[in-house]
């Protein structure tokens, strides 16, 4: 049944019309009409033909077409499509930095990695490489107290973070790595609906914002630094943090750091992910 | 004990700190350091200090200082705190429609309003007002298909909702009128997951595309419409709805619609609160 439904979805394009709002009203043509139209189609496009110039398929996994070849593609696919769905979609503008859009922007100034555990206890971590080292600075996510019927409860504070974002003059197309929401079966409805909320609010401001996001299961930055398993706390990843950042190690001392140590961790993932596939820096190396 | 470490949360600043990543780098200060300090401030004084010059306090709730008042004036601010957070940080910036800041934007072309229904199944319509009457557009949510382990399921798709709302360029400051997120108890936790998650990334992609969030709960919305108690169904939105714009009627025949229908109704109560505290526009009515 659910099945059906999503088939009938994407069928469906986004609606797009423009009508009086009463028939006393003249009817007239929307003047972005056709601009929105074409969006339109892009949009319903989306699902099977979404632009992947960033990000191609490898051949290998499209040449075969057995059935569970094309399974597998499709699973290819639809992660593909999720990821790029996550990324800026106006590459080429320089809103705000006033350069054009002509030189590469991995040629323009410092490398940027950015890292973010979206819990509402987390952190953003931002990582700058250039010729004269790396440099990492750590930010607790902004918050503040709102009304949840007449309780009070800590909310991200959106404004706050859009600030924080635009203050760093980060490159457009710069690769955030947030950490993937999965909230522990044993946690109530309000923990499962603070995740959910926590991570969306994180990925629609830098997708608005010019960043490129890249999901990170925990279980995958965390094995990285060899921290999975039940011998492993939230402890261990300040220490570690603290191994890897030891500039940083005051920052990480209580408990309630751990959010820190945690963005800074998925940032240093997200940086030797990069390294891996950037052959001028594989020289470089995060691990002590 | 939730209480405590709110307190000591609200204590501590988004914290702010540029090292070398490794004892080996020599330190150096970051260029943005005095940029980056003054925003941890403001960040820090936002939670007893935030900005209410759009929406400042009415004097007669803050002039008394018994305890009761005391804490009816503290419910108000935190209230006034929450949507503070949800605007646009930048109101005088026009970053993409090259007009100067000197205008002011409710001068400038037609009025807007934005309605939203943040669930996957929703939609998102647009009022216009200016000299020429009223138009109204709807939209069904972009959404994709994603992997979530071994399961297919829909989910809002970042990079089309923010192509979208580029494509209408909206005058800076617009305000949009998102349902608030209120999981119905029977819900099982994956759809507390997913309301959370389409509330923030709409609320994400809103504030940094420089809208001001209005979130509103579905009871205010619906009352104003007549559609609450046992006796009414999504069926009737689409009814009232149809009835309020009646061109868009035959794009909300079926019982799908009912996010456009939704949509639009929210945007229309927006646009009454708007009319409510506009003068000049309270002969306008939209109920016929």
């Amino acid at each position: 049944m659910e099945t059906l439904q999503i088939q009938a979805q994407h069928v469906l394009s986004p609606t797009h019309f423009m009508y009086s709002i009463s028939a006393k009203l003249t009817p007239r043509l929307c003047y972005t009409s056709s601009k929105l139209r074409a969006l339109c189609t892009s949009s319903l496009n989306l699902n099977n033909t979404h632009d992947l110039t960033d990000a191609p398929i490898p051949k290998k996994t499209i040449r075969k077409d057995s059935f569970r070849v094309r399974v597998k593609v499709s699973d290819a696919q639809l992660k593909e499509n999720w990821l790029a769905s996550l990324s800026y979609p106006f590459p080429d503008k320089q809103e705000e930095s006033g350069t054009g859009g002509d030189v590469p922007q991995s040629n323009v100034g410092p490398e940027w990695v950015i890292g973010i555990d979206p819990d509402l206890s987390g952190a953003l971590a931002v990582l700058k490489t250039d010729d004269s080292g790396c440099s990492a600075q750590v930010f607790d996510s902004p918050h503040l107290q709102v009304l949840v019927g007449k309780r009070v409860r800590r909310r991200l504070d959106a404004k706050s973070i859009v600030k924080l974002l635009r203050s760093f003059d980060a490159p457009i197309g710069t690769t955030a790595y947030v950490e993937q929401s999965i909230p522990y079966p044993q946690d109530g409805k309000q923990g499962w609906w603070s995740g959910g909320f926590g991570y969306g609010l994180w990925i629609g401001i830098l997708v608005a914002s010019g960043f490129n996001v890249v999901p990170v299961p925990s279980l995958i930055w965390k094995n990285e630094f060899e921290l999975t398993g039940n011998c492993c706390s939230k402890d261990d990843s300040r220490r570690v943090a603290s191994t890897l950042f030891p500039s940083l190690s005051s920052l990480l001392m209580r408990k309630k750091d751990h959010g820190r140590a945690e963005a800074l961790l998925i940032a240093a993932y997200g940086k030797g992910l990069k390294m891996k596939l950037d052959s001028s820096c594989i020289s470089e190396k995060l691990m002590p």
